[in-house]
């Protein structure tokens, strides 16, 4: 894959907007009528979407869905795409769906996200789709899971996440 | 931290190399010696530590440590630093750790990552270091334990990790 | 539940047969084959579940059900059905899960098993189902999950394990 | 380890109490006090550490420490322990450590237990010892870690968990 020639390094310019903006927006708001406003651009994006390139593509109540293609800035050292952005899919996906089973004054923390990979994602998987479902909504914890799949559903990892409920005057 | 007035759009600008020139660097090398030479600069960095910003500090056998400061290009929708960058760390902790304790002629792969996050990140924090250490090193497995703090010691976050062992030639 | 007046002591007798017998009975076989041997009745149970009192009630390929009534003799010092319960009949029905998928002459060991609890069980829970499926198989590893329910579909723990799969002639 | 011929069954008779005469006791004390009127006798013994056969043998702040011997009537099909044993004594461990730091009034439940098993446990190791250590204690959350080890200090599994601590009252 390389001929020990010299390659040109490669750049790439992000640009993305105050994240407290869009927390601001959420303060008031049902955690679905948030991830809906997310949706339709009415709030910025957060950073960190920006940053590793993933976007909110489908939400309901229980359910986020996220999709990111892996690109060679995702890449570890040992040749792949890093573990870390498998991790940060599930753990949106898996908060995610969680935050849309909130009501407007109540907030969330991720308490642990656990993330089995079970293939190695490069450059040439194409775009990817990470699924987040609620498992548990209880009145002081969640539970949900993610899985990421290719499009031809081929199986690349998933996770489940533990997320801790309160009223976000307690916060 | 936000007065309602727009606030002017954030920009940064990253360069990496192919990562294919590292990965074909370590094959002939022990795990430690790859380590060591990738802390002496003999190696381009990763792109994933250069998009996520964090990079090697020490290594010897057994044990990894990187150190990161969190930015605002790291923020999730409801304001603090996602969890994807300590999953990353921990994961890149752990995987590290474990890849020091391999000959040459022998690879690894990560199954799992298990992160437990236990006080929020933020621009504030400040430097943090991600601290990974072998646990139990097989023939065919290894698992591993990192653990996120800051300047002062506080706890952040902490992992477990099994990795599965394999000779390159069986990949 | 309790009037201050002593209680009188409770007795239980379990009788198991020598585990190998089962053991031996398995090498030459498949997991498949093992699992409806074992399920007809002819190995004998394997002590563990006489010891906790839980069955293995259906088994196909990739999945395994087994079933349990929480008892008193299941109790923690806090009132309620220790947590090891949940776990041994979730480690039960992920490695059982993937052993439904191996030929004879390989086997599983289990590297890791993640456990979460939703809802506590009480001896007045009645019959819980613990059903485990295969989500990832492949050459070296595979994944399941578990999930433990009531008769009434409510979810008490739910859990994910990696198992590593191996020739039997090199364990 | 078998000869073929038929062995004869084995017996066990195990005896307990009322677990609620030791949940009750514990409602107006502290952890620490608790597990120390457990250790000195005062309390009787869970049913789960006479079925498991376990006890608790050291206990401070942060700190518990479990000692066990396996035996036969923890053995799974394939031959070896079960590894509902090693998780029920991190379970054990984990739980119990954060107990300890807990004032009188206030209560914890398990959210979520991890195990990783790292060498097979069989009636001929010996006495074995799980020690869990909190890790972070927080105002309505905690984490701890466990580890298994023998005699001679080898590691045969390691745990997380994390712990949701509440009121009694809003139990």
């Amino acid at each position: 894959m390389t001929d020990g020639q010299q390659t040109p390094p490669r750049t790439r310019t992000i640009t993305w907007d105050d994240p407290m903006v869009g927390a601001q927006f959420g303060l008031g708001k049902s955690g679905l009528d948030y991830m809906h406003a997310m949706l339709a651009g009415q709030v910025p994006s957060p950073p960190i979407s920006i940053l590793m390139n993933f976007r909110l593509a489908e939400v309901e109540n229980g359910r986020a869905l996220f999709v990111c293609t892996p690109d060679e800035f995702h890449y570890n050292p040992i040749g792949v795409v890093h573990g870390g952005l498998i991790c940060t899919l599930c753990d949106s996906a898996c908060g995610c769906a969680v935050h849309t089973t909130l009501p407007a004054g109540m907030a969330y923390t991720t308490l642990d996200v656990h993330v089995h990979m079970t293939r190695p994602l490069s450059a040439q998987t194409g775009e990817i789709r990470c699924e987040g479902r609620v498992l548990h909504a209880g009145r002081r914890m969640a539970t949900a899971e993610a899985k990421v799949t290719d499009a031809r559903g081929k199986l690349y990892g998933h996770a489940t996440s533990t997320c801790m409920i309160f009223p976000l005057n307690e916060g």
